[in-house]
């Protein structure tokens, strides 16, 4: 089997959960599958309404799962094959568990046009923090410094 | 009390956590409560290297553990207070929670400052998919289309 055909083969296996899991109510039609070595290590699908957890995305979930299969924080060497584009906050969780290789089928605005607002975060992003929907407002941050220059100089801490 | 004085307390108890919870191992310096109608219902503290969970910052687990407190997945009317500005998978779960309304105290510049990577994946943001240092590679868009006419046309679905 070629490159092409195995990465085929991967995809096929999110999409199919993105299906089967939606039909089964579940949650939304999103599926992921995370390879490490040429072999699937988990399995993540859309568990938002099933589960309460407007964090619990397919790419999240797979994360999680793979990260408790390899008993480690970081997924290195690991690809995620991801039925759609990740929104911003899985594409932020990609980054953090250290995958640096992925492929999506669907994209953003593919999501958005069937009503999730993926495309609306991203753009979110593209503005200066003030001038956001989202209302933020900065407080305290001396006192909130205080943690940092203590972690600093904790000497056994765990890097990540 | 005065309403700023008021999301001084809350803040206190998000650096508060951010500290104790660090200084015990648990994870990085990052803390977070959210508050409905004046009260606590959840806090969060990053716990990334304790649980092998690279998405176990403090927002996302006091995002999670305030949805199983409302029963639902959606926090609305709910705010956020948060030792750190948000990461972009943090500022992610904020949108899709429905929580409208935060307060940081210190920037991803200050986390930038310790180690933390909040600012190089905001920086990643801005550029297309297709610039980034993560390989991002699009295959099988109309198969996986297929599962979003399915979603569409799915009569007892959850919209969230």
């Amino acid at each position: 089997m070629n490159k092409r055909d195995q990465h085929s083969v991967f995809m096929r296996q999110a999409i199919d959960l993105s299906i089967n899991k939606m039909l089964a109510g579940d949650g939304g039609p999103f599926g992921t599958v995370i390879v490490k070595d040429g072999e699937i290590i988990s399995r993540g699908w859309n568990q938002v309404s099933s589960l309460n957890d407007p964090t619990a995305h397919a790419e999240m979930t797979a994360i999680r799962a793979a990260c408790q299969h390899v008993g480690h924080f970081e997924l290195t060497g690991c690809v995620l094959y991801t039925s759609c584009e990740p929104c911003p906050m899985c594409m932020g969780g990609v980054y953090w568990s250290g995958i640096t290789t992925l492929y999506y089928a669907t994209t953003k605005n593919d999501a958005s046009a069937i009503g999730f607002d993926d495309r609306f975060i991203y753009e979110e992003f593209e503005k200066p923090i003030a001038d956001r929907k989202l209302t933020a407002v900065q407080l305290m941050r001396e006192e909130a410094l205080h943690a940092f220059n203590l972690w600093q100089k904790k000497e056994d801490k765990i890097l990540y």
